[in-house]
């Protein structure tokens, strides 16, 4: 019996699927082994009474250099994924983040290199693609794809940022060739901007207008507009950030007549509503994301999609703007809520937050928890094969949470780099006080030990999530549209 | 007991109620009497064994100056309205088409002075906005309204004429101030632009292919964003020439989600499928329109949305391209799909053609017929005070009905400009072989006797049709947008 | 010109499709002529400033004889037209009644004797079958149809009613091979069982809770399994009386798939709520009916439907039971809910809240009105012919409406012999003050002329509402069945 | 470190959500280790290759006397049990079937006493109430719940089975109480009976004619009844063997509106279609059972439904009856399709059939295989803690799968009495040639290999599965019930 790099002995083990009393043996920063009286290693981990999950998933987050408005990201990936790990999650999936001007390839470079030298944890990257020009599309993304980066994120809002219907269109059936899944932020861009202008022009300019400003009715719309377009070139979408419930319920529809399409949501739809932008000042700013918190029946309906199926994953969506002049207040300290860059954070208190209402609070199983914040997020950008689960051979990412644990949420709790957190004077129950990736315990006992650029990236193909369903619109159908090939 | 200018006498007189016989009796252009033994007259006119129904209302025409890339449609007020009479219609809604760049009050005197020269047939007028300027917004429709024009129409596609998704909210809510109904021409504007471009680069060029450019989805795609937009501003639309089952399908579920939207069909969605559009050489271009025609299963969900009260009127979209340098093929001999101008004739085929379907073949009752092609179309563009029905005090439009007559339609069975008939070939049996309008036999025994110059113009508000319901959006709710006060 | 019966003169008439200022004059009965200066007649009514609509039509209302629980109608023939005429009711659709153990030939003889002699109004009648024998369904529905009873109304309710689902497709097939429509009570008679039995058991015994024993669910559900059995059959259904937002919705499904299916509601869930049963004592008793008055957001829901055309008539459902021991309390002075007979008087104040809702207070157009409760009952139960309009040739049965009479509802307005109103207290305004029945005026001034045995029946086939849509399904289809031939 | 009872060495296992390389040690009918070099074992067994699954549950299925019209099932524990075992399935959740007029206590007790004699693999056992009097609800279903018979089935249709509406509900309301999960089969009896009458009456009476009795719309409509009853009460259901497009599609709106609603299909249903009954002579006996199978298009719609989760388990439904006179000719070599027993074998072809379709031929990951096949049902019927799964702790029940290994299905392939396979003449692509229960190999190179017997019964509660949502349906909130205290 070989001796082992390290043992987690003692816990109740989850997967997506099982509980059990395990000790976890790992070797080369693999799980070698399950079982009990496994043998020797070189570190014991004591997890008697605690809960053992696999490390986070979290591949819906922006690190370093987001610049919205032309502000700068409060993290950089030495301080984004440390609040990550100290939250519980051991892998992350930020953006290569193409703004309009800008060159694809150069920012991959950029990214990774930032990347390489800060990251704790262990990464993929998505590819944003704002500007998609010839060159890009038929020499980058290939390119870019066959390094490893199987997913491309779209944006159909932002001035900056956004892509019109027929480049959604040539974007999907790009990725329909590469293999490659299109991840989304769908909402209707004219609605808001018109919403904007109008709420502007009348005074209405405090934060909280900015709820107001992103209409119900845009998600759902936009999302049935990416859909559509999904359908006819065949090709699966992502469908970021659900807000509303009428924007889950066109996903259920979708999906209900045969549509590849996934979801995901994110805590700010679960645990805030439009009413926490009401806050003296400008302090609202904090609060201010797109999609906007919404209203407690968007809560509910959210929950009973992500029971459903409807929504498989649970994201931060961490966009980290500090309160300040740098960030947030960067049009001055007085911004009508146009000028308040748009994003929270949130890498670290995912997982918290979500351990407490789902497995403290009873809302669903521990296996649900592990399933809807790490194993589904793996499975679908393909990196199942080392990330998201307990099992021999996979990568020995853990956190260990002590369930007795509460914590109070202030400014302070958080190691991003943001300054503030949204859900500060909320009190969770349950904590990952020591987290392992690969072996390595790079949380102990609640303190960062892990250290910058020992995280790897994680080159991925778009995988069986990013594949077609083989069912061909009309006009794609020989027999239907005169003989014409067109894919 | 009063001479009368014209008595019909011996008809069964049809209503969208009833069916009566009765004998009708005129007087200043108005239905003076109805009975039998009414009394003397100017004229008799025997309409023993025959049907009597209100003269048709077509809504949805292009008559005049239709710039489509350039070409001119080939009918004046004249042509276009002889060709309606010698149908049975007694009423057009043609528009005022301000094309981009054009001044739309400017425009809209030209159309007037056209219509008061030619027209033999009574007509309203919608207004075609494509550029909402504020100049356009704040003081040219109000007076344009104000001066009778109840309905303006949009385009969601189409380069030259296109609005986007933030001047159909303001052209939405500027109806809703003036009291004026929004119609659309609702397709997905980048789904079909890519399409044509796929197609062309790969050689597909016939005009067959014309079909397949506009996808199934793009049509249901847009009508579900125009429905949104209505939704958030509550302002009601009607959404022209339904050509989809998925189409008829999302106007179904926004009615019975209690959103007020109104919707129209038209006979080459009824009687034509692409398969129509695929002629040698370039024959297929007389059966280019937008949207193109589709398949057998749309025609029997069109049909079961007319009987279900989802659709509400049958139009012609009459544009009238003649099949020559002028018009069909003024890009050359050989255009490709995307050069041939979009439309067909269908002024006069209208309600031959519909007459005969539901009324000679049974698919429908001879009330029915009158409903969706005199009735419906005059009450939701507010002219039913004069038109669209047989009843004391309304003007004394009539078709009287040879219900055996049968016709073989062939290019030269129609009076219109364009030369051409996308339904020849067909036979119909029911042909309106005399018509009044405000009393004038203006079709006799088949032949036009009434004159250019005769038709008035009718002025009307919105009305009904275009009333808000009264459910406001939750943006628009004080209660729920921190008290913005924004309508 | 021929001298007339009678003119109404200078009223403002309304059918379901047009309002116009027309004198109406009347000869042998029926509709002679509209128009102005028609010429002399032996009666003049004036109508000036007046609305002058048909009268009503009541297609489903109760009268002699009904035997809920042994219990005895109030109202005879004679007292139960008087009231209907007294609120501009000219023609009503009561039943021939089986009652399990009695003979439907006899049943119908003995109503027709009853109806000959009492009836202030003309009639037709449907035939309740409560026990589907083969020589009923072989014997006496035939003859009973051809004789003019061209609709059967079957309970899927009351142990003394109710067919079970096998008798329901017998009757189905029997009235698709007689063309006669089928009507149906349709709720699930177990669900209500069970919680009659829940209730009495922990004594909740009040009237009110007698809303609660039919749960909301067991009507949707019962109407999807009328729809379903309907659909195999295709053999169209009408639906009485829907009182849910769920209920509505199953229908509007059904429709929006392609299912014919009729459906009505009445003024009880239109105008109240399971809180009028509310009462001190047993006096909740006089608002228990099948199924109960709703909720507010049924009301809204009900509105929405028939706006949308997914319910087709208004009907009372009049089932007249006096508040003492030979009505609502023959099981002693404290019956409990269940012991008291289902049903409340309606047929007098069906249309003046109606007008007051629709037309007073705006809710809807006069032409709504005059479609709801006259005209589209007319075609549905095939007695257009002569009922529900006003145009030449039909019987002259007019309601004439001072429009600004306001009156307040108490027991003591109602001419029925159930000696109290179930909308007591509520004021309308517009009142049918003279009412006209082919020709005749049988209510002159509010004050009841008309006299007991001068209502005519109305013979009639099922018609167009009854006929199958020739979509087979599956089972009966020999392509899929094997072979069988079924139908 | 310890020695093992057995180490399956080499095999690539999966869980439900991961596939690993790994050796897996048991010790005391546990599994106790994962990983490589795990040790010594008594024995070995060689895994190279292969693909280790945890054993099959199979949650419905009927072993041991069930009388279907007075015949008897083929199958004996001991034969039942063998063929499952021979499948790859070590767990089963048969039947204490009650019959009208038997007492449930005493059936209980029989059929433990057969299970304890005969099986071979484990079981748990479904309660099948037939006859709900007062004892059975107040006293003998809380002691048989109570003793760990955690599920209740109820039958909606069979004469000799069904219960009503009102009993449904009683049963749902006592199963809350207790506990229990009520499962169903779902059929509107009333339908099928009067198809099968109109079917015999015309000479309709061969096998196939069995497939034309039940009509497609007799699932659906049973679905949505049930459902409507169970969120009245709000206990959860689970409904067996959906069979149709429109059964599934019922689910998953009723699971869009938040109802936790269960269900399954079977190969049957999956597999085969109503032409497999096109036998000659007599011999599509053996394809009859109820549901049955349909068309190729809901073949199509039920994978769907299982891959978006509508579906959650796939079963057998073993109905085991042999082609002769004591089974499927019990009434005579000449049977009309009413007197053939409803049932068909399927125990061992479960699996090999759903390994084929879902991993052979790659319809769906291997781990989707396990989910639908043994963790889901372990999961949902609450016995997870010991089945269906491959984690530390949990009982050692493997089935070792030779993935090149074909198979075609003859008779003879199959173990248990029945005589024949359903599947006769299908080749499929890989076997379960050795499979452990609790450690010990039972099936050895595709010999039997365990003995009679040996199984062990599981008792089990409802579980969480059974758990109300705790929404309340108005009928029995006091705030809308006029304060009834109901539940």
């Amino acid at each position: 019996m070989s001796s082992f790099d390290l043992i987690v002995r003692g816990g109740s083990v989850a997967t997506a699927v099982d509980v059990m009393r395990a000790d976890i043996a790992v070797k080369d920063g693999k799980i070698a082994a399950l079982g009990s009286n496994l043998g020797d290693a070189a570190r014991i981990v004591d997890a008697t009474g605690r809960i053992v999950t696999p490390g986070g998933v979290d591949s819906h987050c922006h690190i370093e250099q987001l610049s919205a408005m032309g502000v700068v990201n409060a993290d950089t990936f030495e301080t984004g994924t440390a609040s990550a790990a100290l939250g519980g999650t051991t892998t992350v999936i930020p953006f290569v983040a193409q703004h309009k001007g800008l060159d694809l390839a150069t920012v991959a470079k950029d990214y990774h290199a930032l990347a390489a030298k800060g990251a704790i944890i262990d990464y993929a990257l998505h590819l944003i693609v704002t500007d998609p020009t010839d060159v890009l599309l038929t020499e980058q993304l290939p390119e870019l794809v066959k390094a490893g980066h199987g997913s491309i994120k779209i944006f159909m809002t932002y001035d900056a940022m956004k892509v019109d219907d027929e480049q959604v269109l040539d974007i999907l059936l790009k990725a329909r060739e590469l293999g490659a899944l299109v991840c989304a932020h769908a909402e209707n861009h004219g609605m808001i901007k018109w919403m904007v202008q109008r709420l502007l022009e009348r005074g209405y300019t405090a934060p909280k207008y900015h709820a107001v400003s992103h209409p119900r009715g845009s998600e759902a719309e936009a999302f049935n507009r990416l859909i559509t377009m999904s359908e006819l070139i065949d090709q699966p979408v992502m469908i970021f950030h659900v807000s509303t419930e009428e924007g889950a319920a066109t996903i259920n529809a979708a999906r209900a007549r045969g549509v590849k399409v996934w979801a995901e949501t994110c805590p700010q739809y679960l645990f805030l509503t439009a009413q926490d932008l009401d806050k003296p000042g400008t302090e609202g700013a904090k609060w201010c994301c797109s999609p906007p918190p919404r209203q407690a029946r968007d809560i509910e309906a959210l929950w009973a999609a992500l029971e459903r199926g409807d929504l498989q994953t649970i994201t931060s969506d961490h966009a980290p703007f500090s309160y300040d002049e740098k960030g947030k207040l960067s049009a001055g300290p007085n911004p009508n809520f146009k000028q308040i860059p748009n994003g929270m954070p949130g890498l670290q208190a995912r997982l918290p937050l979500l351990f407490d209402a789902m497995v403290s609070k009873g809302r669903m199983e521990i296996t649900d928890f592990v399933r809807l914040t790490a194993t589904a997020p793996a499975q679908i950008y393909n990196i199942a094969d080392r990330k998201g689960s307990i099992a021999i051979g996979k990568d020995a990412d853990l956190a260990i949470w002590d369930t007795e644990k509460e914590v109070t949420f202030t400014d302070e709790t958080m190691a991003d780099a943001t300054g503030y957190t949204p859900y500060v004077g909320m009190t969770v129950k349950g904590w990952p006080t020591t987290v392992v990736r690969r072996g390595d315990v790079i949380v102990d006992d609640g303190k960062l030990t892990g250290t910058a650029g020992t995280g790897q990236f994680l080159p991925r193909t778009g995988g069986k999530a990013a594949a077609p369903t083989g069912k061909i619109a009309p006009e794609f159908d020989p027999a239907l549209n005169f003989g014409a090939k067109l894919i």
